[in-house]
């Protein structure tokens, strides 16, 4: 192992970075030293790196754990500014560990990093190899709150990781540390101490006044303006509060308030040390960034249809922004060439994870010649009575360059003005391509956007070429310091990774030629198509059914997909199997196997990237399950040996949110919703026994070592150890229900009792947060209350029985108890969760794909969901029904012709005429038909289709506007009497 | 500088040590890292190297000073066990860093290392490259109290040292720490502000509690059994302790008592780790040590007398240990033999750093055999009655493997026994030699004595191997694991270190032909020869008179001495010269060299070891003057910057001793101590105004920037800065005369006033520490006691005219203070200093080869030693005056003849002979003479020279034993007046 760090060490020494040492206090992580935290402040360049054994006493576990070690080894790499290719600088440094980046998967996997403690944050990837998460590979934006100009590469390896990838062994204590001393040997000894000393050992009162020492001398030091000593106290606070929080110590408040006060400090020290920098005017000197490419000024002129490509290279994009850039990247470039007058055909766009590609049929040499009037002063303004030019008719002519006499008439919707008809030169295609892609590369945007060391681009990853060609005719364009080529980048571990492109025409079968499929669809079937043949050799079937999410995943992470069949030992089938599973998908995003009868096989498939050695990519990822596999048979033993109460006792040191205190609050708070909401809709007596014992041990599994883990396994859990601790199959469901639905598409609960939970886990996140002012904004949401509102609408959809459950009224259940906690929930906040909960509901119908016009129709019945479904259903069987089009148009008009404000009483002995008394017994026998309940849109309809033949004649013979008031009086009455009958069960205003 | 760590890195991995990181807590020193002070305890093997940032809070400078850090960088090496050729490695790694061993001088100069606040020792080297300080470099001997076995080899590099002599820069900041940024650049605000935290900014109080806080957890986890834990918050006192000490904030009871609590602390955490090792049972296993060479069992015969070469080969020997070591060698050696019977001739001995060598002329080839003759029974016992052998005879004879019938008769001392006498063969040359050589160094011991890996040696140095050849015969030698070879070894860096040597005639000239000189003689007469030549370049003259102690160093440091002649800028000449000699002596062995006026020239001649590159070691050894001058002359302008008074303020903070307080407590003490002895002496007025201020003033240097970098410098600086501020000459000359003598031969106080400040400083200490029970044994004696009393005694006898300052009178009044300062000062003790001063008065009169019966009589006078003085002089200026001689003939005669106890007084009436009424005369003349004040030795012999006659005629005709008790009454009455009137001037029993 000191073998790799040493190499490691010299590797980056070659290539500039300075050496430093691991901080003398302990730190969670290497990028809390100074030399990365604070270094990658202000504009000085930065190379740097050392190795920083981590203390996290959270993860002591006596040496037990074969992947989990009070202190950590972590190799890090800050590289200030960004020096372009930090992947490729990446790979070199596996090389030089011995790793062979042809034999294994190398990939580079979404993930981000955020510190709001320190107010810090940065895009970029954990690095795969054959599964494993060997790298932290981090573009730094943010730190202490502040933005980072330039932009730092961090890279952090974990090198025990990378130490048992490479020994192949499955202990840490196992990796040969030196020659002859093992791991375990060396630091066995500590490993346990330290455990023992964080976990059980440590004086808490202790800690709790070093605590205050170490923040109250950090105030003292930034007051004496000295950040270094200041930081150093800060990371002192940091190590204690970890440490007593491994010791169980930290109460919610405790903790909201410690957070606050480091958050605080790490955020004076940054901004101090970045002041003190320019005081001291930046002894390294300022970074230098690459110049602008330049700008083309010079367009060649190209004959005939060409086809466009255009290819945008990039450093792995998330997944999910995958598809999502090149539908983005369709929509711009289709609205771009529209609003030029350059001729073209069909637009197609594709992505993988490294490129997004345009490819743009049939497009014209230029642009065509076209006419363009400008319109002057009117014409009364332009000559004066002796029809002479004046002054504004020839300061127009001049501004146009033109003389007086090319002035002519225009005529602009029957109004006469005067103005010039200029010729408008088309432009050749190449320009005309060269400001459109400029515009639409600078123009792209993601969720979530970062800068590298671009001056200009800022994009959801590091942008690093442009290819433009029409036909074989590069387009000249240049974007920030990017100059566009025809060079493309094939596989980084390719003999040439990068190629010419002949054409446009060549493009998509050279990129096959070098093993990438641009197009997702033909990667989806393969991958689906490879893993079921694999699959079958094990007499297995893959699970990919459902789990489309996942699959887009995989397909969206690599160029070249390579389906790779492992196993792992059948000994963990014993474990549930959701547990196996959630590793598989949600770790790995390996595919499952299962046998004829859905059972689990012991087999995944495994994607990897490009051409692979099948054998050590196999080996690889099955050592990596085991691994995860075992950690969590370990938590599984270790959760069986306790109960639901006493996991449920542990939800008090887990925070929620600062003003609405621990998790045990909330599952209090979320069990007497539940009740409340029980008595509202007359649950019945069995169900009611259920649902006591259930909100008892409300959310206990988070307690549990396994949930702590796995979160997404929050419920499964639950159902599994209450199941085990002999509560009832119902209880044990009901537990599973509550955490149901997962996410959009997910099952709803199945038992009424685990709905009431869920429904109680949902209002009271609305409630609360809203209460707090912790709304979701723009892309924001991170308490999930989009999707917790979905929930509610999805549940209370799927559960009739519990109709009575109003939004109002499950809202104003959860905010009593909100309220109980002593925060105020102000009438605007309930109504506005209200509102925010039915758009949900309006997404949901229109994803389904209703009709808009009846979804409009609904939705004021959406406070009951039920309700408006039962309409929308109602409506939608009413669709194509002539009898209902008729009453529908009768009742419009009937609508229209009544003043708003029109109160529906009449005095019947004003009616006279047939038409009228005819229509006042039919709307006599309607309302008696309706009775005094409520009614729906069904109920109304075969009440109601009785007036529509009345209705009519009533319109033909009879002139509502009579002279006689008290008559009109009675006729409008008597209208809104029937307007008034049908607005309870549609919106018949937004049918139209 | 980080290539360099680097490559250190390297190098002893590849020499097979393990890599650990610096620990995550502030050590002053790589050795507090665990993997250093812990694993050194044990049996267990442990081979390691680290970079360790040590933090000294006390250097701090704010990056100013061009030499001194708060965090310096060490690199650490541990070797455990020995691996036999440490130095060699260390040598090797100096290469591997660039260093051109063979162009530079590098040297082990002797340093020991003790921490006993850990209770840790080691003996070694500070390793020099040039002149300068690289590396420090231990053989650990002693760890948390415990002794070590196996020994452990602890190198440390001064990282920041080597590469500012490498990289030739004068500024740490200045050194390259990376390509294209320098130290300063890098850590230059980490340095300035950690200065000002450790120096002005840090909260004393926050610090304090933080120091309980850590040894309260500390103690925590020692009861929890947790050693690790432990250690950390022992570094972490350590470190706060260290704080508040730059903080200036400890005074001496807390300095005290917060040592007494970490020793404690850390001593417990070794025990503690060495049991729980056990426990573990020595995870890394058991390391082997060197087994014992074969004993040897045959041995050639050898023919004709031949030359014995022994040589004992080490690493390099303190330089005191090399001449008495030789010494020692040829005492041994010459005994050894002596109790053989083998002839040889005269034995000589030499000795360089790096080997003892015997040669023993004209070895016989073998002992000539002998005859033994065994006792047995006596006669009486050994035939019975009738003639016949006694059981006993029988059995003796058995015992003898004779038969009863060679028994004969031997005459002991007129007493009649039975033996037999037996041939003693002698044995060969070769068997002699090989069991005395092996005792002699079996036997070899010097003051300090430590292990390496030899199974059974124990010796100042390691001992590394064995020469033994008889003419061209090696001997047959095993000494532990070391057997005797043909093999010498030369310098390190020749081309061919190790080189066979053909027979014990061509030795000598063999190491001269590779550039040793054995003989100390021959390469003092060198080194002083070539260092007058250098210094007559440029016109001076080489100062090495009175500095024999510094020659005999330089001759012991090296095995061939190169003189080499540098220089220094002439500006630092502006400094007190003592500041510059001191320098040069004390840090770096040069010789200083003068003009014909005896003034300074700036230049120095240094002695290097071997063939060096002359321009390369002069440079480098100008280069270590020049930062150690600028240091001194920073020292010196921020001394000027303060005052006396202000200096003497800071002497608060240094600690004396535990019980006997701060230095500014002892300081009160000596000027309390001084003026009462002054009123002893009946002091003039004018000196009693020097001396008053003087003793306001006493040490104030000590608190000096100065002197507590240059502590010799005590005194000579108080003079400087004395005159700087205004004091008058007497009172500036007093404080300097206050530290003499420094040492042996050092000259005493000038002035009287001096000289009573100097006396009261050093029976201060004699109270002191002897009241306290620091009395030195054996050869401990930390606080100089010895030195100290043998300084009173200087002192005394160069000032007459403070005879009345008697040794009794001088420790009251040092007791005196003492018992204010409420330590118990017994009567014995006071007696107990007494006498272990005039014990140190005997030495000097011995050493000044005066005679042994003179000083025995002159010695009950010590106490005075003036008085002793003068009456020894009038001894010597007696000797052989045969008046004298008849007048002591008399005296002792007639103190023989008086019994002990006999009263001095007579019945005059009595007498009536002749003979003794004029002795009777005589006597009451002699008594006139001498009148009733006190009378020496001189005065004496002056007025009872008269006896001489009248005591010979009495003792002829007189018959002292009357038989008349009254008249033998008088007439011994007479007898003792004459002797109590000789008493008081001489111990004339002492004489005979």
């Amino acid at each position: 192992m000191q073998d790799a760090l040493l190499a490691l060490t010299k590797y980056w020494t070659d290539r500039g970075c300075m050496i430093v040492q691991p901080f003398n206090t302990e730190v969670g992580a290497g990028t809390l030293n100074p030399a990365t935290i604070l270094r990658v402040l202000g504009p000085e360049p930065w190379k740097v790196a050392y190795v920083e054994p981590s203390v996290r006493p959270d993860d002591a576990r006596y040496g037990e754990n074969p992947n989990r070690l009070q202190t950590h080894t972590q190799f890090q790499v800050v590289l200030k500014p960004d020096p372009g290719n930090p992947q490729e600088l990446f790979l070199e440094s596996l090389t030089a560990l011995g790793i062979d980046i042809h034999a294994h998967d190398v990939r580079f996997v979404e993930d981000n990093w955020a510190n709001p403690a320190t107010g810090s944050w940065g895009l970029g990837w954990e690095v795969w190899l054959d599964g494993l998460e060997i790298t932290q590979f981090t573009y730094f934006q943010q730190a202490g709150g502040m933005s980072l100009d330039p932009v730092s590469v961090e890279i952090t390896y974990g090198v025990e990781r990378i130490m048992m990838a490479l020994q192949g062994v499955s202990h840490f204590k196992e990796i040969a540390y030196a020659p002859g001393i093992s791991y375990g040997e060396a630091f066995g000894q500590a490993e346990y101490e330290m455990s023992r000393y964080y976990l059980d050992d440590a004086d808490v009162e202790g800690q709790k006044r070093l605590f205050e020492e170490y923040a109250t001398e950090a105030r003292r030091m930034l007051d004496a303006r000295l950040p270094v000593p200041a930081h150093t106290y800060v990371l002192r606070c940091s190590h204690t509060f970890n440490v007593l929080d491994a010791r169980g110590a930290v109460s919610t408040t405790e903790r909201a308030k410690a957070f606050g006060r480091m958050r605080g400090l790490a955020r004076e020290v940054a901004q101090l040390w970045a002041e003190r920098r320019t005081e001291l005017e930046h002894p390294l000197g300022v970074a230098d960034l690459p110049a602008l490419a330049p700008v083309p000024t010079e367009f060649p002129i190209v004959e005939g249809e060409r086809r466009l490509l255009f290819e945008l290279g990039t450093e792995e994009l998330p997944p999910s922004e995958v598809t999502k850039t090149a539908d983005a990247l369709r929509k711009a470039l289709t609205e771009k060439l529209a609003a030029t007058r350059l001729g073209h055909g069909a637009v197609t766009t594709f992505a993988t994870p490294r490129r997004v590609i345009a490819l743009v049929d049939a497009v014209q040499p230029a642009e065509p010649d076209a006419q363009r009037v400008v319109r002057g002063p009117k014409k009364a303004a332009a000559f004066d009575a002796d029809g002479n030019v004046t002054k504004a008719a020839a300061g127009f002519a001049r501004g146009q360059g033109v003389d007086v006499s090319e002035l002519h008439d225009i005529d602009v919707d029957g109004v006469q003005y005067v103005g010039v008809t200029k010729a408008d030169h088309g432009r050749g295609a190449l320009e005309v391509l060269s400001g459109v892609l400029a515009e639409v590369v600078t123009g792209l945007r993601s969720d979530k956007n970062m800068r590298w060391n671009d001056p200009k681009l800022s994009f959801t990853r590091s942008v690093r070429w442009l290819v433009a060609l029409l036909g074989d005719q590069p387009v000249p364009l240049s974007v920030g310091s990017l100059a566009a080529g025809r060079v493309t980048r094939v596989h980084r571990v390719a003999a040439q990774p990068e190629i010419e492109i002949a054409s446009a025409d060549a493009y998509l079968e050279l990129l096959r030629e070098h093993g990438i499929e641009a197009d997702a669809d033909v990667r989806r079937t393969r991958i689906l198509a490879d893993a079921s043949r694999l699959a079958a050799t094990v007499d297995g079937v893959v699970d990919a059914g459902g789990e489309s999410a996942l699959v887009d995943q995989i397909v969206n992470l690599v160029e070249e997909p390579t389906a790779v069949l492992g196993g792992f030992s059948a000994d963990y089938l014993s474990l549930p199997p959701e547990i196996l599973t959630t590793v598989m998908r949600k770790h790995q995003r390996y595919l499952p196997v299962r046998d004829a009868n859905g059972g689990l096989l012991p087999h995944f498939v495994a994607v990897a990237n490009g051409s692979i050695d099948e054998a050590t990519v196999r080996a690889g990822n099955e050592a990596v399950l085991r691994a995860r596999y075992e950690d969590a048979a370990f938590f599984w033993r270790a959760d069986l040996e306790t109960t639901p109460e006493a996991m449920k006792a542990e939800l008090d040191k887990l925070a929620f949110e600062e003003r609405l205190g621990s998790m045990a609050q909330r599952a209090q708070r979320i069990g007497a919703i539940a009740l409340a909401l029980a008595e509202t809709a007359g649950l019945g007596a069995d169900d009611l026994v259920t649902l006591r014992r259930a909100a008892e041990l409300a959310k206990f599994d988070l307690g549990s070592q396994m949930v702590v883990e796995l979160t997404s396994l929050a419920g499964t859990m639950a159902r599994e150890y209450a199941r085990r601790a002999g509560e009832t199959e119902a209880v044990a469901q009901a537990l599973f229900d509550m955490e149901l639905p997962r996410s959009a598409g997910d099952p709803t609960p199945v038992t009424t009792a685990g709905a009431l939970l869920a429904l109680a886990d949902r209002f009271d996140l609305l409630a609360g947060l809203f209460a707090v002012g912790a709304t979701p904004t723009g892309s924001s949401d991170p308490f999930g209350l989009r999707r917790a509102a979905a929930g509610v609408v999805a549940i209370l959809r799927d559960h009739p029985e519990l109709r009575a459950i109003t939004l109002p009224a499950g809202l104003s259940a959860a905010a009593g108890q909100i309220v109980a906690q002593g925060i105020e929930v102000p009438d605007e906040s309930l109504a506005e969760m209200a509102d925010f909960t039915v758009r949900r509901y309006e997404q949901q119908l229109l994803d389904q794909g209703s009709d808009p016009h009846q979804v409009a129709a609904v939705l004021f019945l959406a406070n009951a969901p039920v309700v408006a479904d039962e309409t929308l259903a109602e409506l939608k069987r009413q669709t194509g029904s002539e009898a209902f089009a008729e009453l529908v148009a009768g009742l419009q008009r009937t609508r229209r012709i009544v003043p708003a404000g029109t109160d529906a009483s009449y005095d019947a002995e004003k009616l006279t005429e047939p038409a009228e008394l005819t229509l006042h017994q039919t709307v006599l026998k309607v309302r008696e038909a309706l009775g005094s309940g409520p009614y729906g849109l069904a109920d109304f309809i075969a009440a109601a289709s009785i007036l529509t033949g009345p209705v009519t004649a009533f319109f033909e013979e009879i002139l509502v506007m009579a002279e006689d008031q008290d008559l009109r009086a009675a006729r409008l009455g008597l209208l809104a009497t029937i307007r008034d009958l049908a607005a309870p069960v549609l919106d018949w205003q937004a049918l139209v």
